[in-house]
C-alpha cells in the first residue's frame, strides 16, 4: 500500500513555518514584515568562519571523518577545555547541526515508548524528534511568574516513572530565554544520579547568557559523567545556522560508540561546514563581547516596550535571544494569522511564533508568543510600535 | 537506566570502517596502502562548483529553507526535466546526502515490521537504515554469473506479502556496478504497479554509465508517478562527497508533504554544499565524458587484471565504480585482515572491502570482495599486482 508511515502522519508541521504564507501574501501587498518568529541572527559571522572557507581552495571534497575532521574535533576539546568541561577527541562526534545531535542521542538511548522529561515552554522540534525515536515527551510545567525557572524537584519525583530514560534540559532556553541557576542544575544532577537517568543538555545558547557568571553546564556536574549527554551547535553562536554543524560531546563511552555507528551510517558531517566551524574557534572574544552587548541593548529595548504595553507581560530573560511574552489576546495563533492578514501599521506588520507549539500540554501557551530579538535596534522599536498598536485594534483582544 | 537503545545494539559498525585500525598500522609500519576499499573519487570535482562557493562572499550563513534553496531546486528541475524525468521543483527536496534521502524516505513510508526489497548484495548502509527505522529487508539474491542481473519476476513475487512496502533498487548499482537493462525496470515497475508498492530508487551512480544508451531510470516508468521515490546525492557525480547534498525527488504529493515536515525538524540542508551543488549544475558536458573515459579506462585495466589471476572471477561492471570479485580465499574477511596485518609486496599493500558486509543472508559474499577503481591507472596497476602477489601467498588460499 502507498500509504504513509503512522510517524509521518504524526509528525507536526512546523509551528512557526505555518504562518509562512500569510506573510508571503502581506508582503505582495507592499507591506514590510518583522520577523519576531524566528531565531535567525542577524549578526555577521566571524571572519574567521568564512575566510576558513574562502581560502581553502579544496581540489575535491572528500568525506571527512564519520566523527568529525580530526583537527576540528581538537579544537573543539581545547574550546571545551577552556570553559572548564574536561573531553578529549573521543568524547566528540560532530553532527549535522544540534537537530542531528539530540536526534542521535535520543536514538541510541531511547526504546519505543520510553519516556523523556521535558521543561514546558520547549523548543517545537523536540517533539518531532521525540516522534522519530517513538519517544514519549513528558512535559513539567513552569510559570511566566518566576521568570520560567527550572522546576523544584519534587516536580520531577513526580513524573519519573520506571520508563523515564532522561530528561532534556535546554540552557539558556529556547523559548524562553531562562538561564538555569548553577544550583538548580546540581539539584537536577541529584535528581538524575538517583534514578540513574540521562541528562540531554541543549546548550546551543551557551555564548549567550546576561549575567556575570560564566554559564554552568551540566557537564560541570560532579560524578554524572557517565549521565550527561552534551548537545551543541555552531549556529548561533557564530551566525552559522545554515553550515549544519553541531556536537555530541560525552564521556560515556558506551554511549559514543553507538553515536559511532549511526554517525558512520549517514557517512559524515558536511566538510565546507566543517572548515568553517574549524575556522570560528579562532574567534577573537571581542567578536562576542559586541555581540553579547548587542543583544542586551536590544533585549533591554524590547522587554521594556513589551512591559508598557497594557496587560503585556514577559519576564527578563538572561539567555538566548528569545523571551515568551503573555499577551490580551483570546488566542495567540489567531491574532499571529491576524497581524499578517488583516493588519498593517503604516504599512508594516510583526510576524511572532504563536506559543502553543512549545508546548505539550493542549491548551497552554494559547495567550503566549515567542518572539526572538534578531532584528538591529530600530526595526525591533518599529516593531514593538506596529505590536502595540495591533493589540489595541485587534478584535479578540482580551481586556 | 543508562543503558544503550535496542536499535543501537543492533546496528552493525561500517564493514568498510573496521578494517581502518589495521590500515593505520601497515601506514605506520611504512607500508603503502592501496585503498580499493572505499568509493571516494579520487577525480577533481567542476570547477564551477568551487568556484561558487569560493565567489560567494556571504556575511553570514542563515537557514536555507528546508525543502532546499529555491534557486537549486529551480536548477535540478532542470536537471532532472533534461533527462527526461519531469519534474517541479515542488517535487524536489534537499536532503543532506543520499544517505538521509533515504533514511527519510524510509522513515515516511514504513511503519515498524514493514518489508522492504533488497537485491543482495546491496550498499551495506541500507541495512542501517532498515535498523533505525525498525524496517525488515527481504533479500533477493542475484548472480555473479551472470553480472548480478536484476532478478526475474518470479523471484519478487515469492517474497512479496502483506507487510511489503516497496523495493530498494540501486541503479547503477553499488557494490556490483550492475546496470540494469530498460526492459527488467519496466517489468519491476509492473511488479510494483501490481502489488501497488512503493519503488525506492538509488541513482546516485545514474552519471556513471558505461553503455552508448542513455540511463533509465524509475522516474521514467510510465503510471508508476505514485510509487516511485527517487533518491539522488552530488557526492559520486561531482567528486563532492563531503558535502552531503542529495535529494528525494517523487510525483507523489503525500509523501513530498511528509518529507517536508521531517526536513522541518532538522531545518536544512547545508548552505555550502547547496550552493556548490546549484553551481555544479553548470559543469560543462566535457568534465563528464572526460570523467566516464577515465573510468572506463580504469575499469578495463582493472577487470582485464582481476580475470588473469588465477581463480578470481569478476564480471564487467557497466556502471558505478565498483566491482564484485571471487577470490580463492578461505574469507574474504581474514584476507583483508592479512592484506593489511601480515602482507607487503615492495612495501605496498591494498585495502580491499570484504563483501559479506553487503549481504543480509549470512555466509553469502565470504569469498567476495567489493574493489573500487577510484585510483589512478599507475596506483591501480600496482595495487592489481599486489593483489596478485597477495593471492599467490595467502596461507588460506583455496586453490
Amino acid at each position: 500500500m502507498l500509504t504513509l508511515s503512522r510517524k509521518a502522519l504524526t509528525m507536526p508541521a512546523s509551528p512557526i513555518r505555518k504562518l509562512v504564507p500569510y506573510a508571503e501574501q502581506a508582503k505582495k501587498r507592499g507591506t514590510k514584515v518583522y520577523h519576531l518568529n524566528i531565531g535567525q541572527p542577524d549578526i555577521a559571522s566571524p571572519k574567521e568562519a568564512l575566510d576558513a572557507v574562502k581560502n581553502a581552495n579544496p581540489v575535491l571534497i572528500p568525506y571527512p571523518h564519520s566523527a568529525g575532521i580530526e583537527s576540528y574535533r581538537e579544537g573543539l576539546a581545547k574550546y571545551y577545555q577552556n570553559i572548564g568541561i574536561n573531553v578529549g577527541i573521543n568524547d566528540i562526534n560532530v553532527t549535522n547541526g544540534g537537530s542531528e545531535a539530540l536526534q542521535i542521542a535520543l536514538a541510541v538511548t531511547c526504546n519505543p515508548e520510553d519516556e523523556v522529561i521535558v521543561i514546558e515552554p520547549f523548543y517545537t522540534n523536540y517533539n518531532s524528534f521525540a516522534i522519530q525515536n517513538d519517544v514519549t515527551l513528558v512535559p513539567i510545567g513552569t510559570s511566566i511568574d518566576n521568570g520560567f525557572a527550572l522546576p523544584e524537584v519534587e516536580e520531577f519525583e513526580k513524573v519519573i516513572t520506571p520508563k523515564t530514560k532522561g530528561i532534556i534540559i535546554c540552557n539558556p532556553g529556547n523559548p524562553t530565554g531562562t538561564l538555569y541557576s548553577k544550583e538548580s542544575l546540581i539539584k537536577l544532577g541529584e535528581i538524575a544520579k538517583k534514578h540513574n537517568i540521562f541528562i540531554y543538555s541543549d546548550e546551543v545558547y551557551r555564548e549567550f547568557c546576561y549575567t556575570d557568571e560564566p554559564h554552568f553546564s551540566c557537564m560541570h556536574l560532579e560524578g554524572l559523567e557517565e549521565n550527561v549527554i552534551l548537545l551543541d551547535s555552531v549556529s548561533k553562536r557564530y551566525s552559522l545556522c545554515g553550515v549544519r554543524i553541531g556536537t555530541i560531546v560525552s564521556k560515556n563511552k558506551e554511549v559514543m560508540s553507538a553515536v559511532l555507528k549511526y554517525a558512520q551510517a549517514r557517512l559524515c558531517s558536511p566538510a565546507y561546514g566543517q572548515m568553517a566551524s574549524e575556522g570560528a574557534l579562532n574567534t577573537p572574544a571581542e567578536y562576542f563581547k559586541s555581540v553579547r552587548d548587542e543583544y542586551i541593548s536590544r533585549r533591554d529595548l524590547m522587554i521594556e516596550a513589551l512591559n508598557k504595553m497594557e496587560g503585556v507581560k514577559s519576564p527578563m530573560p538572561m539567555g538566548a535571544f528569545y523571551t515568551i511574552a503573555k499577551l490580551p489576546v483570546d488566542d495567540s495563533d489567531k491574532f499571529a494569522q491576524w497581524l499578517l492578514e488583516e493588519f498593517n501599521y503604516e504599512n508594516q506588520t510583526v510576524m511572532l511564533a504563536p506559543a502553543a507549539g512549545f508546548y505539550a500540554t493542549p491548551g497552554k501557551g494559547t495567550d503566549e508568543v515567542r518572539i526572538a530579538y534578531v532584528l538591529n535596534k530600530e526595526d525591533l522599536s518599529n516593531a514593538m510600535k506596529c505590536l502595540e498598536e495591533a493589540l489595541k485594534q485587534y478584535p479578540g483582544r482580551t481586556i
